[in-house]
């Protein structure tokens, strides 16, 4: 949850961010956000749960994360490979600003 | 718009993705495609910018697009290094996966 969190959170509202960041991200348990933010625990609860399908929806969409995953693994190979070659400090920089753009 | 819309379509209603696949990439009309399903010009229009809009929305929160415009010109860069070495079969097809991936 916490990676499909730091792929979405763009596309999701002030309050859904504030509450996830602090339940998911802050380690708040639900009874101090609701306390927090002057709202029933029930309310916190709901709007985490709801949000949680908004996400695992996205990503159904988008494969965002998934597409990550996929890419660092070859990045990495891709590195380990280089590494064993000799004239490689371009590939390797290149390499780095592939990182970088993730 | 053609990439905004290759990028973000999945996130768009079925109404929304209709429109936008017959205006942008089967080059109906606006005309055309308000006698094909039997709704205003105006309704099709505003529909359609409407949606522009959205997918506007979708990069601006994402940069999906502009990420892939970076992402594809360093594999670019990093394929034409690859080919003046030797011995680059290993990489040469690790950049293919990686293109594939977008």
């Amino acid at each position: 949850m916490n990676y499909l969190f730091d792929f979405y959170q763009a596309l999701l509202t002030l309050k859904q961010r504030n509450y996830m960041e602090m339940y998911f991200i802050e380690d708040y348990s639900l009874g101090e956000i609701s306390e927090l933010n002057l709202v029933s625990r029930q309310a916190v609860y709901d709007n985490i749960k709801r949000t949680e399908t908004i996400l695992e929806s996205y990503e159904q969409h988008l494969h965002l994360y998934d597409k990550f995953k996929k890419r660092t693994s070859l990045i990495d190979e891709m590195e380990k490979t280089v590494s064993t070659k000799g004239d490689n400090d371009d590939l390797l920089k290149m390499i780095n600003q592939l990182k970088e753009l993730d």
